[in-house]
């Protein structure tokens, strides 16, 4: 991608009435360089059986084309039209609670043959409709993809048939999965039950994955169908998102990230993430750092909210600085989901650009402004390449195996575990790449493993390794407990990690906060760990935090050991927010990292790469309602935005939510 | 009717042993003048498929005949009996979680044919043997007659078929109502998929308003029957209820009461609240408001607690506070449900005046009182009638409407809006009648229009020509956002209405315990707004209140507007009560009208009337734990409970929870 | 029996490699003496239909038996095999919500013929089996057993037949029962309808009966099949537990004890309980009463938390404490579930004695601590018999009809009722007795009698003639309400008991923290009651307590009333912990009785009783993490543990969480 995009998700169809004119004289006002449109429109698309209407599309497309203005097509297929239900109602997946129903969007089976079916016809249709058109530069292939909770009977043949051709006989299963536990061990293949009411979590963690499985297969298979028409220089991406913690972070339970994105020319996100008092980055640089790392490359923001929710309305400033947020991580477009607010039906109040009123609004006129910048600097933005030196490292696997044991986790979930550590490493101005843990960790100096529950001997050993050969590993509680198919280890806790660290432990606990003797000056409200802890016992790694408690007390709770030419570190706890950075930094200013790698001066954040001049870059972000100050500590260069000349060391005055880009004057690394 | 009645509910069939000897003893010891019978007791009257038994009723009915008390025949359809759904399991109505099942009341599909024939079969047989009864005075058709979710396969058969007659095409009907948002599009008619799962609030809000014409239908179905066999003198009537929120108040989501009480002779309304230092007032209040006006007459409180839950058992004074706070309102008829506690089953300990003992208790005794008192007033205080200058506009879709955005707006709910309104007016002494949206304004000089979120253009330029004439508007927020099909408007907000007030917004946000800015004197607890408001701005009205916010401090919270000859006054949050009685005080004090229609003495209510003698009453209820002052400011008069004169400008004392009862000596306006 | 023994579950099974020699080795080091093998491995002991493999159990009993230690044999029956369900797939219960599915326990229909057919087949083949092993000591029959609430239409029909070999005539039901309430009459038997959604009370708890009564048929069933196969010596026993409240606590609403404990020949219990700040050994207390009642014999605690929860490792000295406060209350076994931790499936994270690495630990060494103590002193503390003077009577009839009523009681269920009476007798050092409503009361001075809602004129007679001839009665709200159809009586209340009590009430309401006026000194957030209470008015009893509050400040809350030779006192609220322990302590200061039963302690309990030497022992149970000192009240004797003499009123000093036992040299009574 040659150029910085803005982008708006276009529903020419939700229109009240058609207005594609007026929105473009709006769009090109803002700066506006790019629309997506046809994502979730089958009904309108093939309002019959086999009858293709393509009347919208086109004159969105050739409107947009005429004004300059480039098109994404999405394919319509994560909604279906009421026509295919009522012919094949089996296109509707089955999930624990029953069939679904007719209504929402993402409701079907999507291994389902008539799905299939209809869903390559609507594809092949509209794709080579369009694929043509001079307007569009890439496609998006459905939207959102998770396989709905399927349940339905054909899958779970499947998924027995892949369990055989694993395990060959049902001992091996029996042995790996433990199945004798509550006389659940299978003695012949056809006597398989259903796996919705599994209390095995090896059990539920594989068929979790085998889910996982199906959307990387359907996304593949569109991708192929599409590949079939899209022209050089057009791409094709997926709208991925992460978990749903009322904003966007973490983990998608749902989808393999780094298997489902593979056939895709380049990864697209959506990031939702909440403003006003609560705006902090963390949510845009955590999707960001994900995304980036999936294909080493640049990604878009194909969806992120201008207004969203209505108790996420910006603040003054906060709209831009969320824009630059995204383009300082990499980012190569930034597209609101969506235009304009919906007259009708469900996201209502999910609000657009424009409100109902489809008229300028204090958000769309700072969505001007950034526009203008970014129309102006977009050559010195566009490809931002970093090369960072640390990396969190995170798994589908372990997610599903903590969830399989949320009856004891409670209200712990994995991406609990990794929000707490990622924030405190964000706050210290660490930048980082996200890797799953399958990948080459040679690159990295630090490694970051929260929660890494389940794991296979191979990957610990590898981790164990890697520290020893001089990594630094920052690995946090239930980490290696149990194997890849989710089996608790035997072994001394954090199994086969114990060694790198220096510690182990035989028992664990919970506590209600409960605080650590340390040397870090934290108040008393923020000395404190929750929930499970575990009882960890120092095998010669230095004891930096133990636990405040009569009979825990010779427990450790922080540690730190070094192993061969690396450091192993371990958090046997989850801290409260300042207690995790506290923790992270002290561990961090022993290892010299910090200084090397950090720049600690929260609420502003610094975040680099070279861009395409060549010429290292600095974004300044100041998530804070007041102004700040920062010191600038790169070479001499020029702040973009204000076109202004910058010494190394000059102070840079940030204004409240406000944004600052140094480009170095000296070609970059 | 010519008496003031005092009733109970008197269940024969559920006595351990029969003793209505017994019963009518205590009865007329207290001055009870009617019995409500044979409401629910269809398995009782109807033993077997067609074989009837009016052994209860009849002695019930005899004996009360002698003992000259009246009798109310209840229908006993709400109820099924066993026989019925053994044979006919399909009387049980399906809802959204599947088919109901035996054992509660009202679960039955009252379109159902079967249900029909049976349920017209038992009503001729039982009002037909009754009708020529002498102690007979009345009917009551049904009790608290809802759709009961019923989401049956040939009710939405009807829908589609209502939709069709009204939209013609499916095209027109996908504009009104979006359904291209998320491929809901319908393009034939016989593709309309079931409605239960869908989320499109129009389509939501549609079908609630079809769901409320089934029950009219079927009210008026039983009316027409009864008419058939009722004498002169007879009147039919229903015991309509309202959302039950714990306690009763506000709109009923599934009666729409305006249309569904027009076959009626009489309204009859239950109302249950809170006692204790709960006790207000305010639900019986709205409810007879709302009872009053929906035929500009006198209405029946068929059912109220004597007892009720265990934490409404009344302090000494209460349950007489009570009941003339009802006849206050307008009631003719105070009935309790009901008379004895019930020995078995599930409302056990909702008790009734007698406790399970069935001998007296200080609730008994009380009743006493008020029984004699009564009875000895009775001319006095009948047919007391109101002319009523101020008015609340309550509306059934714009409740639907909400409860269909329900993911946004989160737990504020219509009737929350209407509530907090309407306390407001209330403790101000400001004496209401409520209106549907369709109906005169002309007779009012003050309208109170909250959170009217879905209506009709021809309804919002009514509303703005009304107050241009000279009314005084007081709207709240969400009003006028949506037209009467829940698509929400282009145009400036609040629609339509923002000409008239002055005003209008363009976004919208939520906030935690928000202060105010403003001239109104209140504690910092009691100075906030929660959750939902509109970033209000002035386009010539005056602000009262502003938020108290770094950013949204330029927006108004609460504006008054001089337009035409009217006032346009508009509450853009969700103040707290008293931050809302401020705000209403305020308002009304620019306009004039506390003074000429408020009686702010609260905790001590001031209610007023002209009785059949042409006299004006006016009572004062003192809602307190504590003895109270208030000046009378009526004319010469007589307080008709100690029967002692009163002169203007004379002080009234009142004991804790205690009344009084002026009847000027001039003949009333 | 005449050992007493320390056991362990332990699933050979479950193991990730079979290591029972290295098992065995800990367990003999720790005095583990028994292990419970087979229960609930149906999937794994017949693999297939009719194919049987006795390969881990028999290598078990080999090892054990040759190691000396002793083996249970549970019958694998609370765990269904797939291949069973596969074939029958009606061996799934069917509950209100529909068919259970595959994957968790206890989820049969313990009716159905083809599961009672495969039960009885597997039972039969493995005691044929391992009948006549040498090391096997004795049966459990199933495990936990309870009715799974069972509502299939088979069941449902054997239902009504019992409740028309009962009531003979459906006029009869329909009287006791008061079905003509809300058109729930029923007139013919064949028109009985399902009961799963009921709201009739009667037949809620009715129908709780008769599932409880499958229960005791169900195990009666497997106790005659296993004692077809039992050698002399051999006993038959079951794992009763009690209900789930996040701890074993009260009565158990699936199963009544007292019918169900009668075949078996020794009563097995499991004890779960917190730890940690949260031991106090009261449910230890009462579970082992209940169980030592069943059969006025020494019971096994068949199943106890090593570890348990996360939250429930104990602290040093809890697991040693936990063990003899056991063995204080009349235990002859003390049992762990379980051996080893899990390393797969559902309870992986209930841990076991050893943690999942399988080697000791600290939980571990603690137990090889209190092992060998036993070891030692077995012969000292088995069989250990108490003759207690009081008693607290409990009723599953009570306890349905209170969770029919749940509407109108909210939060408070019978075993809140019986729990708040029991914490303050046991930290008063009353030892009790449990009893069922039938018993015979004339062994005891000293009767509980919580929330005895529902029970017969005959039960209630019984307990005013048994006070007046010179019992000391304390009952509590809600006792005599109902009938045993759960009629409300319409007598004066307490029904019947009333004139034992010397007071009456005739209303009831609910408060919030409402505080008492009495002459006990408690810290005002100590001096409250909640929720329900009762307007008590005293006819001749002394009133200890009133409510403060000004309307109901004339109503009695706790009194005391001489009744012929006895004492009848009443609790007319649910009073705080300390409230209760203030009422009690008063109450039974003014009878004697806390000086002849009682050892005001806390939180040093004393339980004694007389050991099989026919001496007298008091143990001494120290429930805090700090030193306690107690004065020995008992004829001079010898503290086992440290086989030091002790003198009539010496001061004992336990260390935190520690314990003393002290045999008396004489003799005992």
């Amino acid at each position: 991608m040659d150029k910085l995009h803005f982008g708006v998700a276009y529903y020419d169809e939700y229109m009240p009435t058609s207005r594609v004119d007026q929105d473009i004289d709006l769009m090109k006002k803002a700066g506006v360089t790019v629309v997506r449109i046809g994502e979730s429109t089958w009904s309108t698309l093939e309002p019959r059986d086999g009858v293709f209407d393509f009347t919208s599309l086109d004159r969105v497309a050739d409107a947009m084309g005429q004004a300059g203005i480039s098109v994404i097509v999405g394919t319509p297929t994560y909604a279906l039209p009421t026509w295919l239900v009522k012919k094949h109602p089996q296109v509707l997946a089955t999930t624990q609670t029953g069939q679904n129903r007719y209504g929402p969007r993402q409701n079907m089976d999507i291994t389902d043959p008539a799905f299939l079916f209809h869903a390559e016809r609507v594809i092949r249709a509209q794709i080579g409709h369009l694929a043509g058109h001079p307007a569009v530069i890439g496609y998006q292939a459905d939207n959102e993809t998770k396989h709905y909770n399927n349940f339905g009977s054909a899958v779970q043949l499947r998924f027995v048939e892949q369990l055989k051709a694993r395990f060959v006989t049902t001992d091996a299963l029996n042995a790996a999965f433990g199945l004798d536990y509550w006389s659940n061990r299978v003695n012949a293949w056809e006597d398989f039950p259903p796996v919705e009411a599994t209390i095995n979590a090896s059990l539920a963690a594989a068929y979790a994955e085998f889910q996982r499985s199906l959307v990387t297969e359907y996304l593949a298979w569109q991708v192929k169908l599409i590949n079939e028409y899209k022209t050089p220089g057009q791409f094709v991406t997926h709208n991925f998102d992460f978990e749903w913690r009322g904003q966007s972070f973490g983990v998608q339970p749902d989808v393999d990230h780094f298997r489902a994105s593979k056939p895709f020319d380049v990864v697209g996100i959506d990031v939702y993430h909440p403003t006003q008092e609560k705006l902090t980055g963390a949510e845009i640089a955590f999707c960001g750092d994900l995304a980036r790392t999936l294909k080493r490359d640049n990604y878009l923001v194909l969806e992120t909210e201008a207004q969203g929710y209505p108790e996420w309305v910006p603040f003054p400033g906060q709209l831009r600085l969320q824009a630059f947020s995204h383009f300082a991580s990499g980012a190569n477009m930034v597209e609101y989901w969506h235009w304009h607010s919906i007259h009708n039906s469900f996201e209502t109040y999910w609000k657009g650009l424009l409100s109902h009123d489809l008229q300028p609004n204090a958000t769309y006129d700072e969505a001007v402004v950034w526009g203008n910048e970014v129309a102006r600097l977009g050559p010195h933005l566009v490809n931002l390449k970093k090369t960072n030196r640390a990396a969190f490292v995170v798994s589908n696997n372990a997610l599903s195996a903590i969830a399989a044991h949320k009856f004891y986790f409670r209200d712990l979930g994995y991406n609990d575990i990794l929000r707490r550590l990622y924030d405190a490493v964000y706050r210290l101005g660490i930048e980082c790449d996200v890797l799953g843990p399958d990948e080459d960790f040679t690159p990295y100096e630090l490694l970051f493993v929260p929660g890494l529950y389940a794991a296979s001997d191979r990957e610990l050993e590898r981790l164990a390794s890697w520290t020893e050969a001089g990594g630094t590993l920052v690995a946090s509680l239930t980490s290696g407990f149990a194997n890849e198919h989710v089996k608790v280890r035997t072994a001394d806790q954090p199994g086969i990690l114990s060694r790198a660290l220096g510690a182990h432990y035989r028992q664990f606990t919970r506590a209600s906060a409960l605080p650590l003797t340390s040397k870090w000056n934290l108040a008393k409200a923020d000395n404190v760990v929750d929930g499970w802890f575990e009882l960890l016992e120092s095998d010669g790694a230095e004891v930096l935090a133990r636990y405040d408690h009569p009979h825990w007390g010779k427990y450790a709770a922080v540690t730190l050991n070094r192993f061969g030419r690396g450091w192993g570190a371990y958090l046997a706890c989850q801290p409260s927010p300042a207690l995790a950075e506290a923790a992270v930094q002290d561990l961090l200013t022993r290892t010299g990292q910090l200084a090397t790698l950090g720049h600690p001066t929260w609420p502003v954040v610094r975040k680099t790469g070279v861009n395409s001049l060549g010429r290292r870059l600095a974004y300044y972000l100041n998530y804070s309602d007041s102004a700040s100050k920062v010191p600038y500590r790169g070479l001499r260069g020029k702040e973009l935005l204000t076109d202004r000349g910058v010494n190394t060391g000059e102070t840079l005055t940030l204004e409240r939510w406000g944004v600052a880009i140094v480009e170095e004057d000296r070609l970059g690394l």
